[in-house]
């Protein structure tokens, strides 16, 4: 079992957003602690909801049980509202912050393997701090097991220098820590019920408490206000891209790359800097992103190329080429081998393979075949000021630049459509269509415009 | 008082541009040294001028008194200048280097009152510096006060284990150092007027001398070259991030996130990475900016997004979005619950409430209503190689994609312009205006169009 | 002479590419090596190929000489392989790995001046590491010489408190390496034969050792994996800014500037954040460069400004001005004083002195004359589908928005065509072209349209 503690209310994150709520490489933070909790075998998560409950429960759904704690009257006191969930059941129990986003399972899972292992009432998630101010100390007995657990304010002199500090995670036995908590008072200055009183309640009646130290200081960081919260960014980040890294992705500026924690990426892609990868994104294998890319729940081929672009919902088929400053908005389904070049937004258009849309178009609610080339300039019109409709272009058709083609409407097979035409109706597989007015060319007549131009000019000058 | 050593020329910066005008954080750093010291009290303020004095009197302008050292003969010299301005005055002066842009209104208002409060003739403020190598150290006596200044070549190796430096700014007893100024010779190597020489001339008076020691070692910096700059923009850069993230705005990358001086920003913003936020800024509540834009000078409302996106003098009202990829030049004027999305351009032009520019347009000069739909492609022609003029579009009107608005021109409440047209007069409310050839479809035609091509390839491969 | 070691395959790469052949800053691994060993008068240099033989050779091509290694039985076997080539030269080897770019020629020199000095048989070159975990430890005699080298996992206590630890690159007295490799064997757990056997066969000959020890950690990086690629690449890059910096280059911020090896910049200029330069690019002074510009192979003039934009091949002359969001392609040569501004695409075009292409434009296979203005939108059509054509506009042309220019044609000296215009011939010197149909009004027929698609929306919505 695991008791998720997220009832704070986070004043010093200054937000009208409820703390546990604070993403951390795209995902709540108390997102982060129950996918943790879930990895451990813990068949039941109760989650201590209280300001903005309704919210998290929203946001968790039916991942977790929740228990709501109506005033906040302290760690211990928050744990106690789990007793009608989980009270009367036997085994170990996980008690985790939400706010801690980067515990990781491989450490809640030694901790309760030494935890049950020596059939300890409790069990402390310690890290070994270099400045360990503002932190709770723990105190070792001769035998290592933990004695208790001292505030920072009530440290003796000798206290004050011991650098293993509680993180505020625990494995307890379950039993034995609900009816410790009936023992808490909250008899202290703060007049609250701490949870790390279980602790010396446990020693006192002579259970057997642990202490189990993580190597990561990261995994103790609690998020209390945003500074707090960029530096766990940072830390899950570099998470991120050194297990990618390990993977055979390359990874230019680690410092610069931004990937989301469900993202999934093929070996020998490289990744340039100033990149950003969320959601659920998968890019496929030998595949250049970036530089200055955002993609979001996009599906990129092997061998692809994407450069200062943006991609939204996407499809993008192997040995495509996408950008600089391409947008593809979903519902974008793009073949293989197909260009999209500089200045072109696709939204809601499939382009088949090896067609080209190079330069300065935009393409929407449209289905393109195959080696069709759309010039530079041109665009599906599909939008009336109330209705959307649909552009179809066959395989080998050509449309020429600046060219609107007034949706709905076909382009046949092999279709040409010429530069500067503005089209209203299907054009037949093979045909041509033009729409445009014959040049004329005034001789001298340039000189004529300049001249009156520059008068105007004079003219407003002189006002 | 304060006098600011700005003379130097700071060859080791390897730059036509004086060293103390080269910016930090988008602002000279002798504006930031000169802007700290007015916020300690300092009625007066000195700032001693030599190398490119013009220069720097030109960027200061009133905010402080000037003298010339014309030759640079070392920091005494320099100071003693500031005699005939304020040699006779009583009181404190502080004296700092016009090129250590980091130290602050705290430690300067800290260093003043202990030299105050203990009556001290002068008052050092020092750092303590793990590598201490190439600081002049500070020797201190056993009661705590400073005994003198050993420059790094002259220390004996006791003086050289002391790790406590000397940053170069002051607290002196105003009429004090002046008198002592007269006692410093240049009798050394350098054949220099050293300010250090005050401390022992004071020393061996029998005056109070003391030292206050900052806890931040970047305010010691003083810039010389290149990479100190470098490493002084970071420092500033992240001092300015923590103040934004304590006050409630998210930073997801503070290494990557470049805020100016005196930008404001509301509290549940999200800025994302590779942001740049410029000059004047002011950005309100719950808006999400960047990644990768670059903001000079503009007013934000709330509940704004912007993506991949250059502003610069512009006005964004509440819930409007912006970008990717699009640039609002000086005079953009944005309602709320606008859209400019990709690739647009907007320059001095005004769009009200709810109307939308959405794709590859170029509205500048212009002015246009509520609830506007300028198509895709759409261009205002507001230029005739001499003179500028105006579009007006009033509510409600529909311009539909790769639609030119020759102005001057107006489009009245409610009207409609037709996809591909040339626009040179204005259209009234409510009426439809075209300007645009019938379409003609060629059977068969485009493979004669292709053959043709073919052909032309075929000779040019032959040639 | 110098052999280069590069036959592993870097299975922890996980990737199809050889490892040597990973870039670091642009460059593969080992061409950083081989460009480093070429500089210490290093007159044969030997490559020691295996895993990817053909595409190392095929990388370096004839800047040096090659031997197969065919099975990959250790180090000392590597080295023997040079021997039919210069297994008889007198003079001294350096032997280095293909896998550690950061190691510098002045180290190479300093350690190659020491080895003769002292007329060594062997020098290692090694490192002072504070973690030196998996490292061979350097274990010196009380004279300094070098007693043996010790594998991590055969040290005892003492050895593993050395913190002195081999960096695999060495400077050899080049008879006595090959002499001693005879005597090296594969009696070990690997089974294979050391080079760092020679070390203790050397010792036992009563022959000097030495061990020369670089003060830069980042010599001794041997990359294996892409963590270690990822941090090579960082640590190269920090020192190209550096010397840029000492340059006088200002670098706003040094961790988001990418600068390439073989990059040239000139003083004053300033990178802005988010940049990435490549290649042979060479910037001139004075420029503003960036933020988040993308330029490879490009020749920048004095006093160009560039912004958000993306450069590959191309020439910008002195003062001209480029972007935001622009993209010049391979052949673009621009004049002085030109601007280039928001979404247009350059490609093979010549644009003159003077001559300014706003937004959202694209020119390609182009010459364009002094002083010409293209308007916004305006296009070159340079291809059929088969064939690029070229477009040539003259000085003084003013080119209208929108235009389609159909090439291939010639625009005249001071010729004008007017917006909205598609142009399939030349047009004379001064002369007016216009090609587009006259403007109706048709009054009150937008409310008809309107109700138009509302009705089809209703319809829609029925269904």
């Amino acid at each position: 079992m695991a008791i998720v503690l997220a009832a704070g209310q986070g004043k010093r994150m200054k937000s009208k957003l409820y703390k546990v709520l604070h993403p951390v490489c795209g995902k709540p933070m108390v997102g982060h602690v129950l996918d943790t909790v879930k990895q451990v075998n813990c068949e039941r998560s109760i989650v201590v909801v209280g300001h903005g409950a309704e919210a998290v429960q929203s946001y968790l759904g039916e991942a977790a049980e929740y228990v709501l704690q109506e005033q906040q009257l302290g760690t211990g006191h928050a744990v106690k509202q789990a007793k009608p969930l989980i009270g009367s059941e036997e085994g170990s129990t996980i008690v985790v912050c939400g706010d801690t986003p980067l515990v990781t399972a491989e450490t809640l899972e030694s901790l309760t393997q030494l935890h049950e292992s020596r059939k300890a009432a409790a069990t402390v998630l310690t890290a070994d701090m270099n400045n360990p101010k503002g932190y709770g100390r723990v105190i070792r007995h001769e035998d290592g097991g933990v004695l208790r657990i001292v505030e920072q304010k009530d440290c003796t002199p000798e206290e004050d220098a011991v650098r293993e500090i509680n993180t505020g995670t625990y494995c307890f036995d379950n039993a034995k820590l609900f009816a410790a908590l009936e023992k808490v008072t909250n008899k202290n200055v703060q007049q609250e019920f701490y949870l790390t009183d279980v602790i010396g309640i446990l020693v006192e009646q002579g259970e057997v408490v642990l202490g189990y130290q993580t190597n990561d200081y990261a995994e103790s960081i609690g998020i209390n206000d945003r500074v707090a919260l960029s530096e766990a960014e940072g830390l899950m980040r570099k998470r991120i891209n050194h297990k990618h890294m390990l993977n055979g992705v390359t990874i230019l500026d680690t410092t610069s790359t931004y990937i989301g924690a469900d993202v999934t990426i093929g070996s020998d892609t490289v990744i340039h800097p100033g990149t950003l990868l969320k959601g659920n994104t998968v890019i496929g294998e030998n595949s250049q992103i970036g530089p200055q890319s955002d993609i979001t729940d996009s599906t990129i081929g092997d061998g692809v190329t994407i450069k200062h672009s943006v991609l939204d919902h996407a499809e993008v088929g192997s040995r495509t080429t996408v950008g600089p400053f391409a947008y593809l908005r979903p519902g974008t389904k793009l073949g293989e081998e197909v260009k999209i070049g500089d200045f072109v937004e696709v939204k809601n258009a499939k382009i088949d393979d090896g067609s080209k849309v190079s330069h300065l178009s935009y393409i929407g609610d449209a289905s393109i075949g195959k080696n069709v080339n759309v010039g530079c300039g041109a665009i599906t019109v599909n939008y009336d000021g109330y209705n959307k409709f649909m552009t179809e272009i066959e395989d080998d058709a050509f449309i020429g630049s600046n060219v609107n083609l007034i949706a709905p409407l076909k382009v046949g097979k092999g279709a040409y459509v010429v530069a500067g035409s503005t089209i209203t109706q299907s054009v037949s597989e093979n045909d041509l269509a033009i729409a445009r007015k014959r040049q004329e060319n005034k001789p001298g007549y340039a000189e004529k415009i300049r001249s009156r131009a520059k008068a105007t000019k004079a003219n407003k000058d002189k006002e």
